[in-house]
């Protein structure tokens, strides 16, 4: 028998798993995905770990889980730091893993725009650190104005800034007024949560601009409703430890900095000679392989790709599950016409990627959300319905189904978050008596 | 009307959190909790975090959801760093308190017998921190292994060396084996978990001392069925990385080491001019008030009594919340009878605690438990069904039990444990490329 085809996914997000489940027990290839977190994220839900509606295991599910029943696929956990296309092979920290086929799917990373100073005083929100971070602090915060007696030092910790109002911004926005002003109402004894300010800051004229103007104006309103101040317009020129300037001339005091402003391509990239878009996307082929490069593709949010039907595709789960999906359809049709007299040009035959539309949507708050798929668009408790039914279904795992489901429930019956938890670490309390471990 | 009697409790462990849940609501007394973390711990589950069944946020509850709704009763978020008696004030980290009555509630930490350097190299179990590590650890030990072509090397990585037979000792190496035996039995494809090494180390004759020759003889058989090694009468007399050696000449190599062979009491009772013993635990009067200090009791794993039925106080949660709430008791008696004729001598009718013997038990494994009350003595099947139904009806909160049972029903249906995840952080990854945040 023929020696299986060795495929090797960089990325074990909505494109790289999607891709391994569907090369998932095909005998015909050999498949290693290589991450360099044990887990898949559902990245959607990662706002309401950052704002302590979820915790973090609910959201993750080990690679190992969902993919150990697949005995031809394999899994580990390095980093990748070079590709060798010239040799077939990617070096990683710990070693070197040669492929026939490579499928890059590392995703976006935070992007400040050439302004990468920023990042030390503002939280990103990728991956599980982040968020888990971005909770410490801000219940951190709020235990510091507790205690503290100086007015403007505790109206500064209790603020909260995000810049950028996209999804992630919005909902992000609208989960901590939900967090303040429900969850932790009777908390504390010295500060009023009634004080606790939220500022969105949007360069645009609108936020939610990939949704209709309708939806946008909706959002605003909602939000404004949940004591979130909305600024439009200006944009961010100066930010420092706990300051933003804008360039109106506007000056902004908060503790929590979070950078919702931007995505990037994932640095991996870099490691191709290929075409790149300004955001460090790989401009693919229309079978998503990179140019180039005839058996590397690329799958997900590091994609720059405008379809044969002429869609641009979005850096958004459901693209990049197809994504993953169709680099995994190429892949099993080479093999196939590599078999029949097209052999010699089955290249030139690959199927093209064609993005499916299942729409767009931002939840709000508590029965707020706005959703639009094709010409149909919801707004208020039907698309906020829709939003939960939609991010229940999509989540890996029966399991972790039923834990947020359960959570969810919970907040909404009894407006209690469950993970209202935060813990004082090594690096936190330094000179810490109570602690004996490493 | 008379200002509040102002107390202090220092700790929000069951000893804290018991005494600040009997004075809630009771407008005579001002209460302040002070605790180094936002939450409650159960610590009787907290093996079971590090062993990837619990997700952390199961096992604790933020102080202030549990104390909120009482008004007459503050938290704060602070580290204790000495008591001035003579002033009636607190030193924190953050400021100073001042009391009327103290209550020292800060329990027990890993303690070393004198040999401080092995903390470095052993893992403690105290606290939320402490679990999340030796996950983090074992997990990451078990993706080393893994990727790792040295035969020696792969063996160290996957074992585990446990040093204290007591109940955690016990209950780490059968959760353990049911990590590794059966929940992630099919989850890599070039290391067999049935080579996965756990040694438990007990320097006395038997394991569970505290328990019944027949309960330690039967944990043992159960415990090598699971394939844990048990070593019986050596002692650790050396401890280097990943390193034990044992007074008898064995020597044994584990990339994990964990300390479960005592405790000692917080370092905060040091502050306080009274007898303690070896341990540092404080000798307190039958009332549980510190000699020498009317005004200041101690509650919970610090103490060191023999009640006036002659038991001897052991360091479990039963014992801990039933000090906390019979301090708060004594608390009351006092203001009671400062308005009596007894006022002048309220300090010596103050009542003895005694201590209600709940009795003692350990979980193995699967179906496999031993319990003793009075002289109802329970192994096997019925002694788990008893320890599941207890430390779920001990567990604090409705959303806790429910996620927990969830958990140990899915665990106990399908092997699969809820939280076999970690996260790769800054500091384990340094120049990690795809992270945004400071």
């Amino acid at each position: 028998m023929k020696s299986p085809h060795r495929v090797t996914i960089i990325g074990g997000g909505f494109a790289g798993l999607n891709c391994a489940q569907s090369l998932a027990n095909d005998d015909r290839f050999s498949v290693t995905l290589i991450d360099q977190q044990n887990h898949h994220l559902f990245q959607p839900l990662l706002y309401q770990v950052a704002t302590a509606s979820l915790s973090a295991v609910d959201i993750a599910r080990s690679l190992r889980a969902v993919l150990g029943k697949a005995q031809n696929v394999s899994v580990i956990l390095d980093k990748v730091t070079d590709i060798a296309c010239d040799k077939n092979e990617i070096i990683t920290e710990h070693g070197s893993h040669s492929y026939d086929s490579l499928v890059i799917a590392t995703g976006a990373r935070t992007s400040y725009f050439g302004k990468d100073e920023w990042a030390k005083h503002t939280y990103g929100l990728k991956n599980l650190e982040d968020s888990r971070q971005i909770r410490h602090q801000v219940l951190n915060a709020l235990e510091r104005a507790e205690r503290c007696d100086d007015i403007e030092e505790q109206k500064r910790l209790m603020s909260v800034a995000i810049i950028g109002g996209g999804p992630t911004g919005v909902e992000l926005a609208g989960a901590f007024s939900d967090l303040v002003r429900r969850a932790l109402k009777t908390d504390y004894r010295r500060i009023d949560l009634k004080d606790f300010r939220i500022v969105l800051i949007q360069s645009g004229e609108r936020i939610l601009k990939s949704f209709s103007e309708d939806h946008s104006a909706y959002t605003l309103e909602r939000l404004q409703e949940l004591g979130v101040e909305v600024i439009l317009g200006p944009r961010v020129d100066e930010v420092k430890e706990g300051y933003l300037h804008l360039n109106d001339g506007q000056e902004i005091q908060a503790e929590t900095l979070i950078w919702a402003a931007g995505v990037g391509a994932s640095p991996i990239t870099e490691c191709l000679e290929c075409p790149r878009d300004r955001g460090g996307r790989i401009e693919v082929e229309p079978s998503l392989a990179v140019p180039g490069h005839p058996n590397i593709f690329a799958a997900g949010d590091l994609v720059s790709l405008t379809d044969p039907d002429g869609k641009t595709v979005p850096g958004l789960a459901p693209a990049a599950m197809q994504m993953g999906k169709h680099v995994a359809k190429v892949l099993k049709e080479d093999l196939r016409l590599q078999k029949t007299r097209y052999a010699d040009r089955y290249l030139t035959l690959r199927p093209a990627y064609r993005y499916k539309d299942k729409g767009i949507m931002a939840i709000i708050g508590k029965n707020a959300a706005v959703a639009q798929t094709g010409k149909m668009k919801l707004k208020g408790f039907p698309a906020w319905l829709a939003w939960l039914f939609i991010h229940l279904a999509f989540l890996i795992g029966f399991r972790n189904k039923l834990a947020v489901l359960l959570s969810w429930a919970f907040s909404y019956l009894f407006d209690k978050p469950a993970a209202r938890v935060f813990s004082i670490c090594k690096e936190d309390a330094k000179g810490e008596p109570n602690s004996g471990a490493k």
